[in-house]
């Protein structure tokens, strides 16, 4: 299995359990995407809750409730098709899982929220550094103290990456990411990571910290990971998300959503 | 009254009822935006089918049930601050209203989508015609042959608005309107009329024919009535909109969505 396999094969590989590990860097080129199912009463605030906060938790696809096959991947099963999940119930961990068909119900509605891996891609290709790539490592994510605009039951802080860099370099990293609107976009933040309330980047809330040079500053992107801790912020019957990392991959291109 | 006035300023007038006419080219620089409102039980289908068609149904802001005030206006009510409604039951258009207090209920979801009214602006800054405008006339809209993506009970044919323009002002225009993406984007079409199922540009479907001069091209773009036609193909018990030319100001400026 190498990165240019398509996106069809790799899922057939994941369903049959013959790929469990993360997705980062496979089927190089086709869009990830994050996953939340919940129960359909609360899915009209969850969307709106997305719809609210684009940055962190832009919307690529959203099934009607049962449905399990997405516009963005026809005959795929999210039910089988991501190598690992996670499973909540009343907005406490339950269990990890390589196969929720025992978990979804005909009463769940599935959420693809963007990914960044869509716009790494693009920013290795104009020789952006990734040190999280560089050092083998996850990225580093943050817990900011900047509230998401809440709908119903749903409220999160905004989850943020990292990635330093140079300051020239911020400002082309600016410049590429800001086509991938539907993929976090352009950076939130730069520089003093206390302006958004993170004190120590050596801690990272998520993923690994990483090395930052003399002269480098850190660069923060929205993260996905918001919309977990937002499906979660509810007591809900169940919640089913992607365990970091394991994403589902689409039928698109990282290009296909691109603003310009 | 003129274009210069705060949107504020302009929404009491409308609720006042000292304003009771189209809103193109007041408060200008402020968002202006389509209305739709409808039955809580339909509102995450409803919301479903503008995620799946952002170009011509972008959602700027969704309300919780029974709420009048949005996020992208405080202080405004949207039952009583459009100059004029149409409301619809059964999907049948019943009457129109200047203020929907007596047909907006605590059930009630509302819907505020862009509208093209913001990248005009930008396209006159530019130098561009608005043909509709040099003839004090409304802009031609047209059903398409396009379908859109359908969701739960709704469905619509692609609406398009239409201006004429140079070869060259066109490339122009693709330019200016791409950044507007909250507000239709960039054209849907530009050309042959019939490749999208017009057959006569002079007999609009809504709106006013306008002069298309020798070396023009017509260039299309999604428009926000298809959110209408959707909203009002299913028989729901009730369903208002705001009429025609007759939009939502809020307090968000054109450039505040853009993506550049």
């Amino acid at each position: 299995m190498n990165s240019a396999a398509s996106p069809q094969q790799l899922r057939q590989l994941i369903r049959n359990r013959k790929w469990t590990t993360p997705t980062s860097g496979a089927a190089s080129g086709y869009l990830q995407a994050n996953l939340v199912m919940l129960p359909a009463e609360e899915a009209f605030n969850f969307l709106l809750f997305c719809v609210r906060n684009p940055k962190p938790c832009p919307i690529l696809d959203v099934l009607e409730p049962g449905q399990v096959e997405p516009l963005i991947a026809p005959g795929a099963d999210l039910r089988k098709d991501l190598p690992r999940y996670k499973v909540f119930e009343q907005g406490e961990f339950k269990t990890d899982a390589e196969d929720v068909s025992d978990y979804f119900n005909e009463n769940m509605v599935s959420f693809l929220l963007g990914c960044s891996f869509s716009f790494e891609n693009a920013m290795l290709a104009a020789g952006l550094p990734i040190r999280n790539l560089e050092e083998g490592k996850n990225v580093s994510m943050y817990i900011t103290n900047k509230p998401c605009t809440p709908a119903g039951p749903f409220s999160a802080p905004l989850v943020v990456t990292m990635r330093p860099m140079a300051p020239d370099q911020a400002v082309r990293a600016v410049q590429v990411t800001t086509r991938f609107h539907l993929t976090h976009g352009a950076p939130v933040h730069l520089g003093n990571p206390e302006q958004i309330g993170i004190r120590n980047l050596a801690a990272p809330d998520f993923g690994d910290a990483v090395t930052i040079r003399s002269g480098e500053i850190p660069v923060f992107w929205a993260c996905g990971v918001t919309s977990q801790l937002a499906a979660t912020s509810a007591p809900l019957s169940r919640v089913i998300t992607h365990a970091p990392g394991h994403m589902f991959v689409s039928d698109l291109k990282d290009e296909d959503l691109t603003i310009l």
